[in-house]
C-alpha cells in the first residue's frame, strides 16, 4: 500500500518533470503527454523487466497511465512560465528520482531480491525514467552531467536497503530515504545556481 | 498464421523505412541494413521482452532476419530520388505501425495477456522500432512530433483488443484495425503537406 | 570460469571506451564513471534481459560493478592526450567487441539456447554496450557508421557457435574468435586512417 502511494505519487512528479521538458522543446499537447508517460513509467517498466515482471505492472493497473497522462495534459494548460521551465524541471526531477528509487528498492527487496542487487535496481528504475526523456528530447541526460545525481540515487538505495536488512519499519525508512535523495539533489542545484560552471556544461 | 503473415510484412515495411531514413542519413550499405534490422525487429523485441517471452521470437526464427536484412539491400540499391524519401519514410512508418500494432496486439491476447494490457503491448509493439530508428539517427521520435501518431496506434489496439473480447473473426478484424490506423496517419500527412504547421515542428 | 575472466576483461576495456569517450566529451568524473558503468554493463544487461535470466548478473555479483567503476576512475585522472582519444576509443571498442560478442555467445550456448539464436544474443551483446554509449553522448553509433562493425560481431558470433557445434575446446575457440573479432575491426580501423572517405562519416 505504501509502495504503490510512493510509487504513484513518483510517477505524477517524473510525468510533471516529462510535460514540462516537452513544453519547453515546443512539442504539441499530444507530445507533451506520450513524453510525460514515457519519463514516468519508463523507471519502472525497466525495474520489472530487471526484476523478471512480466507484463510490467505499469501496463496491468490503469492507474498508472492515468495519473501520468492527466498530470502530463495539466501541466500542458497551465505550465509556468518558460523562464522558470528550466528550474521545474530539476526540482521535479529531483523528488521523483527520490521517490522512484526508494519505491524500486522497496519492490525489489518485497519480491527477495537480494540486498546489493536490490539496492542497484532503486538506483536504475530512479534515473532510467528521467534518461529515457532526455534521449527522446536529445539532451545528454541529467545523470551523465550532474555530479551528485547517481550518487543521491545511490544514497537512497543504501538507507532502504540497511533498514530493510535491520529490520526498521518500512514507512519511516522510505520517508527518510526519499528526503535524503531530494536534499542532496536539491542542495546540489542551489549551489550550481549561484556558482559559476566550469566548462560549460550546466545545461 | 495470420499472425505471423501480418508480422512479417510489418516488419518488410518497418524495414524500408529504416533502410529509407538510413539512406537519407547518408549511411553506407552496412548501416542501412543495421538500421532496417533494428527498425524492424526493436517493436517485437520489446514486445517479447513486456511479455515475458525470452529469447525474442525474432531472434529464433531465421525469417524475421532475412526479410528485413534483403529490404533493406533492396532499399540501398533502389532507393527513390531524395526529394522523396521523406515522404516515403512517413509513409512505409504509417502502414508498418498500423501492421505492428494489429500484430502485437493479438500476439499479447493469444498469449493470455489482459485485455488492457494486450492493448498497450500493442501500441508499444507498433511505436518502439519507430522510435528506436530515430533515436538511433538523432532525431526526435515522430510519437513526440506527430500529433495523432500515438493515438491511431492506441485505436488499432482498442479495436483489435474489442474484436476479441467480442468473440469475432480475427482476420476481418485485423484488417479493420490495420486499415484505421493507416488511414488516420495518412490522412494526418495528408493534411500536414497541404497546411502551414504552427511553431515550426514539421520535420 | 574462462567466461567470467573474459566478461570482465571486456567489461574494463569497454568501460574504458566510455570512459574516454566522456572525457572527451566533456564530463566530470561523476559522468565518467556512470558511462563507464553503462557501456561496459549495458551489453550483458541486455544479454540477460533476451535469455530471460532476471536479475542480470551484472546486478548480482560485485565484481561486475567495482571493476568497469575502477576503470573510469583511473581513465579519468590518467587520460592519454586529447589527440590521441579519437583513437583509443575506436581501439578499446574493438577489444571489447571482440571479448563480448566470444562471452555472449557461450554464455548463450551454455544456458542451451539454439545456435542460430546464440550467435544472433552474442551480436547483441557486443554491439548492445557501445550503441547505448553513443546514443547518450548523442553520436549516431558506431555500429551504423563503420561498415565492418557488425560483420565483424556476426563473424566472431559464427565462429564460436560453430566450435561449439563441432565440439571443439572452448577455451581456443574463444581464443580465436576474439582475435578475428579485433583483427577484422583494427584492419578496417588502420585501412581508413590512411584511406580519404567518401561523404565524410568517418566521425
Amino acid at each position: 500500500m505504501l509502495l504503490v502511494v510512493l510509487e504513484l505519487v513518483g510517477i505524477a512528479v517524473f510525468a510533471a518533470s516529462g510535460a514540462v521538458a516537452a513544453v519547453r522543446a515546443g512539442l504539441d499537447v499530444f507530445g507533451v503527454i506520450v513524453l510525460a508517460l514515457t519519463t514516468a513509467l519508463g523507471g519502472g517498466v525497466l525495474r520489472d523487466l530487471l526484476l523478471g515482471v512480466t507484463p510490467p505492472s505499469a501496463l496491468v493497473h490503469w492507474p498508472y497511465l492515468l495519473v501520468p497522462a492527466v498530470t502530463g495534459l495539466v501541466v500542458f494548460r497551465h505550465h509556468p512560465r518558460v523562464a522558470r521551465l528550466r528550474r521545474a524541471v530539476l526540482l521535479l526531477d529531483a523528488v521523483g528520482l527520490g521517490l522512484f528509487v526508494t519505491a524500486g528498492t522497496s519492490t525489489a527487496l518485497a519480491l527477495g531480491t537480494p540486498p546489493y542487487t536490490a539496492c542497484l535496481i532503486g538506483m536504475t528504475s530512479g534515473i532510467g525514467g528521467g534518461a529515457v526523456r532526455d534521449v527522446l528530447l536529445r539532451e545528454i541526460p541529467l545523470v551523465l552531467r550532474r555530479e551528485i545525481y547517481a550518487v543521491a540515487a545511490l544514497a537512497g538505495g543504501v538507507v532502504v536497503t540497511s533498514g530493510h536488512v535491520l529490520g526498521l519499519p518500512p514507512g519511516p525508512v522510505a520517508l527518510i530515504a526519499t528526503a535524503l535523495v531530494v536534499a542532496v539533489r536539491v542542495l546540489a542545484l542551489w549551489r550550481k545556481w549561484n556558482a559559476p560552471v566550469a566548462r560549460g556544461f550546466d545545461a
